[in-house]
Order: C-alpha cells, then sequence, then structure tokens
C-alpha cells in the first residue's frame, strides 16, 4: 500500500518495528518502507540503536551520511532502482527524491526498536526549546534567525 | 591542568579514551574534562556509542537532553558545583556556563571509544555539503538563509 | 537483476554481506534477493547468527518455520505482494513460490555474516557421510532408503 | 541415577538448565548428561543459543558436526572415556554408543537456555506437516518416500 | 557534600549508581566519590560487572591493582590532584590516602550496578563463616590466626 | 587422567579452555577437572568472565560462594557424586574435599578465557607486594601477623 506523501517533507515513512509486530521483541530487526513524492525528503536523522541498509524499490534517490568528528565527510551517492546503500549507526543521514515521479525504498534494521531522532526536531523544534543563547553560539548566527 | 578556552565556543574538551590510554580498549569507560569561559556552549551533539554522566567541578550550567521522536521533549536543569546530570546514549545534548566565571565539568562515558556527532558539523559543515535543497526542505526555511 | 534460477530447486539467491561489502562487518545487518521459479523451493535452512524478515517483491510464496522441541510447531502463511513475514534466529525455515509466474522476495537479516545450514547438506550431504547407522536410527526408516 | 534408555532412539537426556534450576536465569550456562543404550543415537540436532562440550563418562562414542554452506564438512572422531569435543554454536551434530554396553556423557552448554532442534522432528515431523511438495525438492527425492 | 571519614578504615564512599538514580537502569554507567581522612584505605576489593577509572580531585593517594593468575602482579602508583588512574574489570584494587590531609577521588564504573566484593567480608567476615580449615589451608597459616 | 595433589593446597586443576583448544576462541565455554587428596582445598577465588557449574565426579565436597557487599552471605553445601552446584560469575567461592579418599570434580564455565584470581594470591601474594599499611587496615589486624 503506498504511503500518502502530501505533507511539507513529501515522503511517507511505513515502520515495521516491535511496536507493529511485538513478536519482534529481542530478534534485532526491522524495516521501513518509505513513498517519496517528487522531491521528497528524509531530513537528516540518526538512528540511536541500528545501522540501516537501503534499497531502491522504484525511483531515484539522492542519499548520504556524514561521519563524526572530526572529519564530518558526507558520503553520498544517487541511486537508481535496485541500488542498496548502508547507513552505519548512529549517524547523521538523509534521503531524497531526484526523479520526477514517486519514489520508493525499503529499508531494513539492525533493531527491532531503531528509533529515530530527527536533527531539525531535536534541536529547533523540542517542547520546551532550547534556548536560543545555546542555538546562537552552536551555529555561530545571529539569534533573529534562530528563532524565525 | 586548565583547558583553553579561547575559540568561538569559549569551551576546550579533553578527553580521556583509548585514544589518549590505548589500555582502555575493550574496558568500556572514558573521561572527558571541559573548560567553559563565561557564556561558553557545548553545541548540540550526539555520542553514538555512550551514556554520559557530567559532574559539575566548578561553576554553574545549563545542562539539557532532547527525547527521540515522537516526543522531541527537552529535559534541561540548571546546575551547580557537585551537582550530576545523565546524558542518555545517543540523544541530543548540550551544556552552556550560565556563571560569569570559568566553570569546570568532568564527564564519565561508557564507551572507552564513545564518538562524537557535533550537529553543527555534521549537518551544516560537512565536506563537501549537503545539497541546500535537502537542508531548506528539512529545515523549512527559505535556501538562502542556509547558505549563509 | 534477476538470479538464473535453471536449477534443481529453482531459486536463485543473492546475498548481500560482509562477504560483498566488507564494509558490513561489525554493523549487525545483511540483505538477500531470492528469484523463485515457479515451483521453486529454499530448503529447510537455518541461519544461526540471524533473525531473518522477508518482504514478497512479486508473486505468491507459502512460507513456514518450525518451533524448537518440544512442540515442533509448524508456523506458516501463503503470502503476496508486500507481505511481510519473520524467521526467529536458528530455527528451520523455508519458501516456496506457489505462482504460476516468477517470484521475488527480499530478506534482511540481522547479522552481516548470518550463516546458512541447509539441512539436506547438513545431514544428508556432507563430505564425508554421516554413518547409514545414525542416520537410519536417527529418521527411523530402513538403511537402504537413507543411501538412496 | 542413570537414564532410562529404552525408547527407539537408545537414549536419555537429563537436562539441567533453567528449566530445572531458575537461579542459573543471565548466567549463562547448563549441563546435559546423557545415557545411551548400545547402539543408542541423539539424533542429529543443533542448540541455536549455545556451543557445547561433550566429555564421555563412559564407553565409546561416535561424534560429528557439519560446517555450514557452502562446505558442509562432517568433523567426526571416535571418543573414549575421558576425552572431550566441542560442537560449536548452531551447527547439525549427533551422537552414538559405538559400545557393546551402555555409554554416558556429560554435557557443557554456553547458556542457560540452549534451546533444542532436533532436524527429524523439525522437517519431518512439525504439526502440521511442511508441505510434501516441498520436501520433495528440498531432497529430491520421490514424494512417496517422504509421506513413508 | 563532604562524607564522614569517621571510621576503621577512614573512608566515605557515596556512590551514584542505579540504586540512588533509577533512571540509569541499562545505560551503563555509574559514579562514586570517596572522601578519606589521612591514612584511609579502601581495602582490597573488585567490582564484577565494571572498570573504574578513578581521577584524584584533591591530595595525594596510593592506588592499585593485581593482575590475575599466574602472575598476580601488583601495578601500582602515587597519584596527585588531576591524576587518573584505571582499574580493569574484576581485578582486586585499592587505594590509600598518603597524605597529611583529607583526601577526594571520583571514580566513574562502566556499569550502572557495578557490584562489590570487598575480600576482606567476602573471605574473612561471611555470615555463616568459611570454614576454618579452608582458609587455613587457603592462606598457610595456622588456624589460631584466621579465628582471631 | 588423573591429576597429581602433592602440593600444599592437596589439589590438582587441569583445565580445557582456549589456552588448551585455540578453537574454542569466542565460543563462550570451557572446562577444568578437578582432582582433590583427603582434606584438599581450591582456595577462595573469583573467576572475573565467568559462571562455573561443578558436578561431583567422585567423593564429597564441601563448597560454598560468598554474596556481594553488604549481605556477604555464605551459600554452602556438602556434595555428594553426581551433585550440582553454581557459583555465580564474580563472586569468590571454594571447595574442600570432606572425605577420606580422593575426590574429583568437573567445572563448566561459561566463557572459554574464565580467568582465575586466587585471593591468597592476589591480596598476600603479589609482586611486588600491596604496602602492609594497607593490608593491616583493610583486616583489621596488626602489621606483624600479615608479613609473617
Amino acid at each position: 500500500m503506498p504511503g500518502n506523501t502530501t505533507n511539507p517533507l513529501g515522503v511517507k515513512i511505513t515502520p515495521v518495528n516491535v511496536a507493529q509486530i511485538p513478536g519482534l521483541n529481542t530478534l534485532g530487526i526491522s524495516l521501513a518502507r518509505i513513498d517519496y513524492a517528487p522531491g521528497g525528503v528524509t531530513p537528516p536523522h540518526t538512528h540511536p540503536r541500528a545501522t540501516e541498509i537501503l534499497t531502491v524499490v522504484k525511483g531515484k534517490l539522492y542519499v548520504g551520511f556524514v561521519t563524526s568528528n572530526p572529519e564530518n565527510k558526507l558520503i553520498s551517492k544517487v541511486l537508481k532502482k535496485g541500488d542498496v546503500f548502508v547507513f552505519p549507526i548512529g549517524l547523521v543521514h538523509f534521503q531524497q527524491n531526484l526523479g520526477s515521479g514517486t519514489a520508493i525504498s525499503q529499508s531494513s534494521l539492525s533493531s527491532q526498536n531503531p528509533g529515530v531522532i530527527t536533527i531539525a526536531n531535536s534541536v529547533f523544534g523540542p517542547n520546551p526549546s532550547i534556548s536560543d543563547d545555546v542555538l546562537a553560539k552552536a551555529f555561530q548566527v545571529d539569534k533573529s534567525i534562530i528563532s524565525m
């Protein structure tokens, strides 16, 4: 069943993990299907408890991850149907549909409960907010941009 | 030995992990001392392989972490000398010196090789850069701000 | 790329594990694509180091696993395109293409090096052979059948 | 206490695991004593969660295990009193009493709950049965033999 | 808050582990602060589930651990303020305040529940006692000394 | 083969671990046979990396272990041939032959490399010695006894 991608990011994630299938508990694996509208993006995020292997089922995806300090090297690639890419555990990664039609990928994750930390939500969107002082210093920008 | 905090963030991190003491390998623990200038900030970051316990050795610190999706709840506190705070493995966290003088904290981490992913570096600073398209969509801002 | 299924079992397994991608080492996950001719069978086998999640990409599959002693209960199901099924770590399991056309499935395994023990090979096909005495007693049949 | 070996296989297994001693939970070890009538056989089986070390307490045993795909190599040996043999985790293995009198062995297993999958039960004896089609193709024999 | 060291050993241990902070459960780390009177000693002990890193906060400490059989080598050092020392998991270790004033150290331990086995309590102080026969033979002394 | 028990402790330990059988590496199990002269004692010791299950093969043994702080409770029992006893990982334990003849036990340990820390060697016998000051304070006896 195709996921509904009518949202600002243009993606729909359909997970198959221990929350959907309790019997997966302790078994160390889960899945996720992602549907992408044209231009749809899974924003930079991490899985604190899982490595992910992504397979492109349909379309063309730009994907990448960034290594940890001090290198902060972006490893990225444009993938077509049938291609496979690995996001190592804990690293920031993302996907984008580069094609003019919809795209579909399937991810396998090495935990029944991988967790998702979306950077935009965690840094700029928590409730309550992280203080503007901290964010401004961290991102070295003027405070007026942070609170936009 | 006090760390030199003359830098844009106003902090100096002195790690004691397997890179400094090879004998720590497989032993599952490491330390870090942090010196803070007034207002100094350790920007939002994660340790992909360790929980951290921070103890305030000197001064007053504002610290916090954000829970994962879908809650994205900020758990924060102002700490004084002798106080202790826990950053669970993989979650985004930060510290800031709120006092008018220097501050010092000591962190214990549950891995000899905890890793550090600084969000600002990983998302906005990698080499090469993540495409502006992805970042703009992820952070829902105009592209002109991303490339500032 | 479709696998060549011209063989007695009518299946072709295309693995993506640490033997194909050395960078998967320690990351705890791998994939396999299976192509099935009509009637094609992956014979009863175990993965000593991995749980497997199978997704049907095309066609109709009869799949199942057997619980351990003393129950020895067969859990089986007929799956169609898009269905998902879990084979818990270490248990004997199998798949069969029930459709009149080719079928395709993709498996995710919770180890970069899951291992495969095909029962027919391990019990009846090793080099050298297990003694006929042991096999006859184990399977409670006449020795003349074992050595057929 | 000697086990009663009056059964088709001629063996009696007396386990000492977490089912008998709940305090073994999480401790990662268990035992089993096996009594063998002359010719008695523990049929090919696997332990999905444990390596086993067998010590011959009395008599003469033919023992072996088979390596995984693609080698499927049988490693076997005839053991006498006091000899020790290792069955690595997950591999198919068996024992047979070659002597004219009774035999006794003691096994140590690296889990408090090792599990036992007896191949004959799992493949040919589950309830309900695996379809004859699958078994016939897997073992490349005529269906009339499978259903004997 | 300084610990009260008015006791025969001249030390006060203030733990911060899962018993004090239940949220540390599964997080794999804990702390302990130790206050030492002049001459104060933490007697030889082991942590069955943790490696320990000790930092000297104040004063001068003589610390050491002994390797396992057959070497039984003492690795010891005199530490001053700011020095760091590692006690590997499971090994017998101790600390002593060599200074004329009070001393303070902070320990980080690689478990939320490290456990403490104090040798003097475990061997000479359990309830009921280990038989004098066993202790006399073990320590190769006359029984009259054991029961002093 | 019976071990030679002509030594002050009256015991001979014959290990079967990764040092004797390299193939045990990573398999998580090992064995030890112990021969006891009448009155023979395995002195209080710990295995930092293994739980042990002991089976009495011959004779009568007094065995026990002591729980950790703060209980320090001795759990002991007199065992006869065929009895089984568990020493949980990391705890101080011992065995003594109470019979008038030789005794034999076999131990299974939940690590291929369990390690042995004999308290008498580790506390009173290391090279170099732990300072008499530390030992005297730890055991609350006069220094003249420590250095006997």
